[in-house]
């Protein structure tokens, strides 16, 4: 219980850089501050965000109307006196599909300029499309499959092959666009809604390359999709309170379009998981998702929280570093997402690459020794091994249950990459890294059958690596272990004192038993 | 949602102190590591607990058993292993009751620095006394009244004036003394506890000096006591995971010695709460504890999670730095646990600083303006205050969600000094500093009649100064509150841009409105 000062000193800032992203939206503005280390190590530290609506009007006039654009104005003159007050001045602004669409783009684009100092770039539909993709591709796994990115104004389609871009197309059904357009009032007709449904799937019809085959993913962003994502979590409950990752069925959007139909916009509000600013258009940005889904022939798609601004980030941070990749992007997100949150929380890099170093090889020696081959699966060596590298992260937040809060700052952290069940699997094993039966409690809800007893294998094989490191001085240089009676027998091979790494860890050799089964003796 | 390593640098080694302190204890040996710069800040950064039963035997031969000397030696070798592997070569080793009462003492305590190199100092009762003494007026309000210290052999009581202590004295009260030479078996006869309640009434019968008069407070301390208190929580179904400053009743430890009366060791090991390892000795800890809180008069006791271990280390820790105080303290324990807290997530001091000032000074304005005294009590301010400086914590782990990190972090720290009514009102503003409106869920049970409103309260100031200091620049030098129709119009003093500030205060008005009943308008 003991609490005070760290020893932590400041953070060096000569070396750091800062961006700051502005969205430039057919639904919000929004600006992002990036703090970062090119090509190494970046975070979010600073956001702003207001719903302008600038797509209003545009598709039954073909112009930004004179009150959008004020409010736009106003909205960038205030990003710049942020920008100006945090003292950034690599400011990179992009504008969407309401400025495409528009007539007076040009005079609008000049009028911020020349009101505010900043200069707007104008993304085609290729581009945003492309900048979606690459946010999509540096924060999940996906290779093959489809990005869709649904905004105020437009919907952008891209197909990935290989982790590469392969195709791509902006279509007018923005969540705000096609409620303007087709559903102006809420609860709409029913003729309406048909309407729209056959205008999407009159837009969809040409696109013979979406559709889903094996192996393929939908990766999903924008903030409407979003929106639908978090209603459904609550809907059904969701034991993670985590949208990125996130897997939702086309038949909850289904269901959560059906219960808009007949809402009104303040009922809609009062839904549990809505945005009140989002809930006029809610119900277009589900039709417009359920049809893409169901035109790809897609059961679900993966919710990426990531978009543009993320996008245009990321070429930025990988630029000029040399990166062997183009587009830009990470070799293994999963094993950087587990790199970065190790560094973010102050890992001790030796003790925490010891313990995975003595429990993948406890890993390995079992695969060898054990015919039970279900339980040496490459998945479980690629969760064993995030597991020992952030177990210990929760003490930057104090020693006293330091694997409680390892466990509370990795589901928060989101992992990037991994699914939330081996997210869960992740988080719970460093929770009982030190004591404890384990016991998955509230989240067990995103684990598969067997994931109990891969958990507890897993706490088994990282508890002993972390009492064999007890004293973090990677003494027990290696561990060798062999059949002995009706279990197995440990040996320590080390040049040192392992008194302390021995001690500690014959007191843990009952979870080895009740994980695999056998006795286990160290000496 | 996004997420990478910070830019956070190595901790500066070089003027750090590690010191080992190991407390050879008649129930269980604790070593912690505390790294620390002296006078400035310190943290618990490792804890070993291994538990030995010294003082078994001592009651009935008057000596330290060669069983228990053997573990003794063993554990203090693997100590003095674990300090050799961490590179600390201060260690501070005390002996308490078990070894002063046995006549084999001297042959003991040779025997560890001869086998072990670690010198041990032998406490006295009244050293004891003293370092537990420290340990409560450095981690909690205390000011009068008294401090008492369960161990495994020994019971310590002080008398606290004006934070100085006035009398104190060891009882040969401990658990396992008391245990094993008044209630051998389990469940014990009514005999056995009618003989033990009448022992420790006699031996505490000459203590005059021990009795609650108005204002005073009894802190209990020791882990046979910390036991207690746990179960009581669990009893009760208590909302917070904390047990450093929970008032425990004195009517929850009768009615926990009556439930153990009648049970065996495994019965009571099973009882919610429990420390498996405590389960033999709880029973006489509970009469022991509830037999001095009505010797005392005491309804209740504060627990302080802190003891001997940690008064040693704050007589480190003061030492040589020029304190003022003897015995060495902290001048003000709440100011500081906050200051501390900061410090250890890394606030940004000068925003944290800047919103407080303007807090306050909206505070000290509506106090003069408004009638209601009630809404203006030097308490609202002080947590005010604290809510202020720890706001932003939570962004130590992540931009996002940062409101909600803070709020976890501050429940987590527990704030030695404040009452857990006080840190939840702390944790809970911080926790809708940024939006919502405040609802204290789970957690609301710790809270008194009038708080929710005192929250909303707390909850608008801290949102409205930290909108006016958005950008976090300071350019809202001051604020001026006056009367205007049926509310207060709020003007900024400024020599800069307050453009940012002035947009994003005004955005947050509302909860202004609810908190005092009143519009706002900001110029």
């Amino acid at each position: 219980m003991l609490k005070s000062l760290t020893a932590r000193p400041q953070t060096t800032q000569s070396n750091l850089q800062k961006t700051a992203i502005i969205d430039v939206g057919s639904n919000s503005f929004r600006l992002i501050v990036m703090t970062y280390l090119r090509g190494y190590h970046f975070q979010l530290t600073d956001e702003v965000r207001e719903t302008v609506r600038l797509v209003q009007g545009v598709g039954a006039t073909g112009k930004l109307s004179r009150e959008a654009m004020a409010h736009a104005v106003d909205v960038m003159r205030l990003y710049a006196s942020f920008c100006k007050a945090l003292g950034i001045e690599d400011i990179v602004a992009v504008a969407t599909s309401a400025v495409r669409e528009a007539t007076n783009r040009t005079e609008f684009l000049s009028r911020i300029q020349r009101e505010t100092g900043i200069t707007v770039r104008l993304l085609s539909g290729e581009e945003e499309a492309y900048y979606g993709y690459l946010a999509a591709v540096n924060s999940t796994t996906l290779s093959d499959g489809f990005v869709i990115d649904l905004g105020g104004g437009s919907l952008e389609i891209t197909r990935v092959e290989g982790r590469q871009p392969r195709e791509a197309l902006s279509l007018t059904l923005g969540a705000v666009r096609t409620t303007e357009d087709w559903l102006p009032s809420a609860p709409p007709t029913k003729e309406q809604v048909a309407a729209l449904r056959k205008h999407i799937r009159e837009q969809l019809a040409a696109l013979k390359w979406f559709k889903l085959k094996g192996g393929m993913q939908v990766v999903g962003q924008g903030g409407s999709l979003r929106n639908l994502a978090r209603i459904a979590q609550k809907q059904r409950n969701y034991a993670l309170d985590e949208l990125h990752g996130y897997t939702l069925p086309a038949a909850d959007v289904r269901k959560i379009a059906k219960q808009l139909e007949v809402l009104s916009v303040p009922e809609r509000a009062r839904l549990n998981g809505m945005k009140p600013d989002r809930a006029d258009i809610a119900l277009a940005a589900a039709i417009v998702v359920e049809e893409c889904l169901r035109h790809a022939d897609a059961e679900s798609l993966i919710v990426c929280s990531q978009g543009v601004r993320e996008g245009l980030f990321y070429e930025r941070f990988f630029n000029g570093n040399g990166t062997p990749h183009n587009p830009p992007m990470f070799e293994n997100v999963r094993e950087a997402s587990v790199i970065n949150v190790a560094h973010l929380y102050n890992f001790q890099e030796r003790h925490a690459r010891h313990v995975a170093h003595l429990s993948l090889s406890l890993f390995d020696q079992l695969a060898v020794l054990e015919t039970d081959s279900a339980r040496f699966e490459p998945i479980e060596r690629e969760l064993l091994w995030a597991a020992c590298m952030l177990h210990d992260i929760g003490m930057n937040i104090d020693y006293n249950d330091h694997h409680r809060h390892s466990y509370y700052l990795i589901l928060n952290s989101g992992l990037p990459g991994f699914t939330h069940r081996e997210l869960a699997l992740i988080a719970l094993a460093t929770k009982y890294h030190r004591k404890g039966v384990p016991n998955s409690g509230e989240i067990g809800a995103v684990l598969q059958t067997g994931d109990e007893a891969r958990l507890l294998r897993m706490t088994a094989l990282l508890r002993l690596a972390e009492q064999l490191d007890r004293s973090r001085d990677g003494a027990v240089r290696e561990v060798q272990l062999q059949p002995h009676e009706d279990g197995y027998l440990l040996e320590t091979i080390s040049e040192e004192d392992t008194s302390v790494a021995v001690w500690s860890a014959q007191l843990h050799t009952d979870i080895f038993r009740a994980a695999y089964g056998k006795p286990l003796v160290i000496v």
